[in-house]
């Protein structure tokens, strides 16, 4: 069987999943959306698509997947009109910012028994699944403290900084969606310290810069998550899992593996310096493996629950900053 | 000017600074204390030095300085003893477990206008010394996150953790006193959270074998601290400094600087596995610190201030976990 | 303009350059040529090009250039057959295994005038690109050894050994380019030790699987190469640079960047298995490379003279080992 | 028992020993010997031993060994005056710089049956040891390729050159004799390569400055040894060894261990840049083993045996060069 496209948003992230989809075997991009003509023009000239709009997409009967690259705010009701028209639905996180708008679209989506995976691409990280593997293999015995440390060069834009919903929804969501998949519990407490440091004006737009979470599951299992919009030397993305038989650790990338010696010392380049490069494999497995559920009819791997539990350890980090104090993520799920 | 010194203790850390203070020019043991006669017999058999009494040790002039490795539940009373007989003191951390005590007994140093260092031996670790030099020259910009990861390879005998003072006071108490040297500003705020993941008697002794620290200061700068009683790799002993301009890092130190590779990968050796083999180096710089201060009259580069600032960030851990909140330093100084 | 590509043979490193011409922008495959009808129609299925007998894509006006796969005893006459025709052409090395028929073929190159690069994929790949790029940058200053250390996984089958002119020529003959390319000089002498180590089934079809050769330019550089058939810790590619003024090295690539630590130290996975693995991007670059010269009508950046005079090298060596002498390249290439 | 030692020479390298005499269980300083005044008396006042003259120290009853770290010239004269004498005799490398003197000294300690060890100080080196007994083990099966890059951080004084013997009795020495070390088999052809590059005025002394060897064993093993007198990043000494099952290699010693990341890249400090600084250990562990061997009547691990190895390992290397051929070591050693 071959999964064939509709790819909405022909922006930065529309064009890697194109892509993405070109290169794995058994998917097909057969049309692209994009309110701008040249985006989807060029989609067109570079993968012979159509082009057409979201409603003629939604139309199609020659479309059995959709990849949602819009804008966040058109997340929800975007998976929720595929969903019902029975097309499976691949989003970029977030759901939503909002956790009761994300509870009533999986909802829908569990009504109609459809099929949403959520994009946390970090999970497909070759790297990362080694160590996911080795942890599921048992090599470092049972999980006891996760590790996270994830920066980024530079801060995004303010506009973008304005509407992502704070660092803890727009950035340190990728770290506890890999949390909870390498701490394999739910977590139970959230406390977390933030601080803006690399520029007032995120501040004043009312985010931090700088924050680090805790995390404890009910049986003691912890994990710390260390985020800063700025890295001079580039974006840091480590994890370690540290278990009762020793620890599993993924490096970060370097620019090129080399390695200069001088009277200075030993200089090796920076890291790579953005995320499309550091996670390229990552997105190209990431679709194979929404093709791959598609296709047998099973479960994607990652899910709109994950989705969802992602965004409320998001809220609950909040409330702890703002209450200086260890919130339960029942206070948030009720 | 030499420095003649009297060391109360003969035990392992006794041990370690006797033979610190035979590498160190301008230092002479003169007289060991201990009630076991066997070991003080053989520091007196390896060094030549003199076998005397604690109060005999007072009574002598020709002891300059004291090193007190006696059990913690004595210090402050020796502290006190030699401070007001003007001999200078190097004491092992921590000088009392009571924050209380603690202050009465700086309080004497300071009207008796003595010296007094408190062994805080890391600082004296030559690759954390080349970290806080890469910080203080302005080689990673402003401090923004410290990040300090401290593992032992086992936990203490199960009665030794009945009387340290609890995992904070007792272990975490060193990584307290690194945050402090390299945030280079006093912290406001503490968070913490606890749990016993490596053997239950630990909780049943009232106590935590992993726990995770965030510390934050006025002006935003946080440090997080990772601790375990159990790394099944070796005596795990990192930091890393994040700055505006970038990050230095201290990595661990191997059993041997090899790998061997083969079908199943490359191996490295285990982590050294023992304080005083890692530290080996920290507790010679650390002895030839105190000589140096001693001999020119000068301000200890520890001092008991020290000791007591990273004993309330232990009471604040504490209080953090058992009130699932922040906690202010101010709450535990007053 | 658009490149358009016949790729004769369809095997195993037409299949990558196929791969390639359809990753690079410029490129595009016309026609693919193989006496195996299920070769050619497998690339025809994924890439949609015609199938086309070498004779026909001679013949062919929508054929700008021609990648040659085929064995290597056909690659003199390919070349010559295709540059009279005017087509650009990519040939995988070597051209010949006999120096008289390379001199010959690149004469006829010369006469008409035609495009010729010889695949060095090595010159391609990021790392080695970078410690090019850092050398003519002067970084280590002037050039004083060349350290490469090449190792397969393991050794090929035993009458491919017999038909591949021996190790010199077919596997040191890719350190032999990269070396010239590092020292920037001609070699002068070359000396080469050679053993039998992994199987003595090598030896008896009268190889070497173990070898190290020394180079030296006129003005004095040395390069020297460690070969290996067999390395079971994985497919070990570095080389080393020496310079006036510090090193510059290109090290190994992992299956995955991890470490696992346990009580019996720290393991990191093996090093990629396979030379199509380790180098896929240098062929991507490499085609890349090629289309580029061949559109700006420029010289190709490795050419037969390139492919001429890692032969002679390679003669040299087999001529030391058979002599234990140093042998000097005039004395090959006369 | 405890060794009773008397130290010929108390220049830099007899103060080492003397500084291991001092820490080493069993074994005491008795007397120093120097023509020059001050230097013995540094040592008499750190260690307490006696001022005597070599003769006075022959005839002295209260010495069981002595060590020479006289010039090069007086050591065969000294070895055996003292073997004579039935005096251990621990010797800096080399006994002589002639292979005849050599031979006729060794006959000279044979027919007296005495102890001599020749200090080649790096088969002692804890990293290095892990190596071989790595290696022993069976770690890496059958030993196939040994790889041995040594570099000084900078050329000796041109005095200290020109009566040194030349680079491949000077330095390479140490090389040669791990090899031997490592191969576990003798060397049966030695083809070397050598330029001037680092200064003029060493060719001008008739010496190089930047050498490649290879060794080969009668079984086909084969050993790699680079040289230069100059790496401006410090005193860079590795070793590999690969077998028929893995690798095991011992990786440079920096500075501080420490990393300093940044918009550059990533930076460690320089190798130690001093053979004193880098071979610590290794000096402590040599006298060690040495006294161990004296005490118990064995064999020492290093003997006058690989003294004379090494030497003819190294005429070899010159002849290798100028006559640029592969030498036979049957051509030296007769």
């Amino acid at each position: 069987m071959t999964v064939r496209f509709g790819v909405l948003g022909a922006g930065r992230i529309g064009q890697v999943h194109a892509g993405a989809i070109a290169s794995v075997d058994g998917a097909k991009l057969v049309a692209i959306a994009d309110p701008l003509a040249a985006a989807a023009e060029a989609m067109q000239n570079k993968y012979g698509c159509d082009i057409r709009t979201i409603d003629e997409i939604s139309a199609s009967d020659d479309v059995d997947a959709v990849i949602i690259c819009t804008p966040t705010d058109t997340h929800a009701d975007l998976i929720e009109q595929f969903s019902r028209l029975g097309k499976a639905v691949f989003c970029e996180k977030p759901v939503d910012l909002s956790l009761t708008r994300v509870r009533d679209c999986l909802k829908t989506v569990e009504e109609e028994n459809a099929t949403l995976m959520v994009g946390f691409n970090r999970r497909f990280d070759p790297d990362f699944m080694a160590v996911k593997a080795a942890v599921d293999a048992g090599q470092v015995g049972t999980v006891e403290m996760v590790t996270i440390t994830s920066r980024d060069p530079g801060a995004p834009p303010l506009d973008y900084i304005a509407r992502s919903g704070g660092i803890f929804r727009d950035m340190t969501i990728h770290d506890f969606d890999i949390a909870r998949w390498l701490l394999g519990e739910e977590v139970e407490t959230v406390m977390a310290s933030a601080s803006v440091m690399t520029d007032p004006a995120i501040g004043e737009a009312g985010d931090f810069d700088s924050v680090n979470v805790l995390l404890r599951t009910a049986s003691g299992k912890q994990a710390v998550i260390t985020n800063s919009r700025r890295a001079a030397y580039g974006y840091d993305q480590r994890i370690e899992v540290l278990g009762s038989l020793g620890m599993v650790a993924a490096r970060n990338h370097h620019e090129a593996n080399i390695e200069i010696a001088g009277g200075a010392g030993f200089k090796k380049p920076p890291l790579l310096n953005f995320f499309m490069t550091r996670y390229t494999a990552a997105y190209a497995n990431e679709i194979e493996a929404f093709v791959a559920a598609v296709s047998d009819g099973e479960e994607t791997p990652t899910t709109g629950h994950d989705g969802m539990m992602a965004l409320a350890l998001a809220d609950a980090a909040v409330k702890s900053v703002e209450e200086a104090r260890a919130v339960k993520l029942t206070e948030i799920l009720g």
